[in-house]
């Protein structure tokens, strides 16, 4: 049997076809244009997914469903997009329209860190484990949560918002408004933000420096930190901490086997290990439970198309 | 069928045989007494359900099966009793010990909060429901979570931990040692922390010449509060809305349809209404997600057996 996953973005569309196994047997992908009207671009996903199963010369019978992943909020069990960041879909019922649109498979729609907590759990880093946390950081902070092998969502999926669990009174502003939050501390927009603060204290600094001559960016702050740098290395170590401290709040709450960070941040070796000891240091009770993986997610460049197929594969059964 | 429900506790054991409905049928309890040996408590513990049976005159083959709430941490799938607060078990096989000891029906334990939120979503204020969130307000801050109709348990049961989520970087300290945890803010224990802080800045108060009267009880806060007291009113609302901080948090992560509070405390009807506000103003995405009804537990003195009961429902079935 084979799936097709859809990692829909506010650039592109992308579109893979995976074997059950988790190998990508097709890619493909179509640009789109912010402003793109919503109902076209439901016409652009209908396209896409006949277009890859046509060129792949998979048979119809073969294909068991197709999954999506979308950058915003959605109701799964009913199959509406609630809203999406920078795509023009309001309480959009993508599964009726993809069905008015000639799709015919099992259609399932969920937010993509679901997704990818989905496909690191099948195919990933987390294979064969029945309860796992996974944090996205970019922009904003995102989760996937799998406990006791079904994916949590919550009543009607507007759950597993942890980037908006509170680990600090009063504290920094959140994108959505409020204090304190997770997100506001360990998002990739919140490293750059303390890189920034600490660049104003130390403008000496060897980061002041990187970061005028090559932009605001996170990969920067990580450079200059291996490079000695001490003001990068002091703001990745109370990143990490950040991290950390939402990181030992889920663990405590959902004691899952694995915990895993992705989002391109999760790539740099720095991050990993120390988190690992911060978590192992701080869980409750840590002497006599079992011990929490920390690990990268796996899937880099196609965590989103993976992702989205695994929901075609978990469908209405648990791992 | 009826199913036998056991709370375990310091000071006394307590049975309960409920039917299909919900109703106690039959109730017995026996004294224990602190540093009473482990071993001698499992006899007790089998003397009790057998006895409990016999004398309501059931037919053993109409008792579907016992359940049973622990004080401490329980490996659940396993039937074993890591710890418990005020109890000499440490790692013991207590369903096989039962077993040895004569009780042949099907056993179930658990840790005392995770029974009650089952025991709510059963029989009590939030029946028929999926997605539960407990938090029982104490000496500690339990939690018991209901996802998707079954009991949230983590790896090897070692989850549920909410009261050791972190609200507040660096802030109160925890029993458990730990800076800044909900239990140290929102607990029994925490308010009355919180109102003798109180007390100390304004030794003039209603509220502290109540206490040296009556003792350092938690109901002393709320009665000086209903009378005007503007220490006491002050005390009692910075604690609501330190409730509200984790119970924003949890609805975040787990939206649930209903977020209970049990314990003493929460029968002040002063808590719920005020707590509602707080988390309905507070959640993520509150314009267009569901509601969530914040209510107190229904079962008060028999919840402990109610919601033992109710594990043994639960089984291995969800909701």
């Amino acid at each position: 049997m084979y799936y097709v996953g859809i990692d829909v973005g506010g650039m592109s569309l992308k579109a893979g076809l995976i074997d059950e196994n988790g190998n990508i047997v097709k890619k493909m992908s179509v640009k789109t244009v912010p402003g793109r009207k919503g109902e076209l671009i439901v016409g652009d996903l209908a396209t896409l997914i006949k277009d890859i199963i046509k060129e792949a010369g998979i048979d119809e019978k073969e294909v068991g469903g197709v999954g999506m992943g979308f950058p915003g909020s959605v109701w799964d069990e009913k199959g509406i997009v609630r809203y999406c960041c920078n795509i023009d879909f309001v309480n959009i019922p993508m599964v009726k329209l993809l069905k008015e649109n000639g799709i015919n498979y099992p259609i399932y729609i969920s937010n993509d860190a679901n997704c990818a907590v989905l496909g690191e759990a099948y195919f990933g880093a987390a294979k064969g484990a029945k309860n796992v946390v996974l944090i996205t950081l970019g922009t904003g902070l995102g989760t996937g949560i799998i406990v006791d092998g079904r994916l949590l969502t919550g009543n009607k999926s507007a759950g597993s918002e942890c980037g908006h669990m509170q680990i600090n009174i009063g504290g920094a502003i959140c994108g959505c408004g409020k204090k304190g939050h997770y997100e506001a501390y360990a998002s990739a927009t919140a490293l750059l933000r303390q890189a920034k603060d600490a660049c104003e204290k130390h403008p000496e600094s060897m980061l002041n420096e990187e970061f005028k001559k090559k932009g605001y960016e996170g990969y920067v702050i990580f450079e200059c930190a291996k490079a000695g740098d001490e003001t990068a290395k002091k703001v990745v170590a109370k990143y990490i901490k950040y991290i950390g401290m939402g990181a030992v709040s889920l663990c405590n709450i959902f004691f899952p086997e694995y915990f895993l960070v992705g989002g391109g941040i999760a790539n740099n070796s720095e991050i990993i290990a120390p988190l690992q000891r911060y978590i192992s240091r701080n869980i409750y009770g840590s002497k006599y439970n079992p011990k929490i993986k920390v690990l990268a997610a796996k899937h880099l460049n196609d965590a989103g198309i993976i992702g989205a197929a695994c929901l075609a594969i978990h469908g209405s059964s648990a791992l």
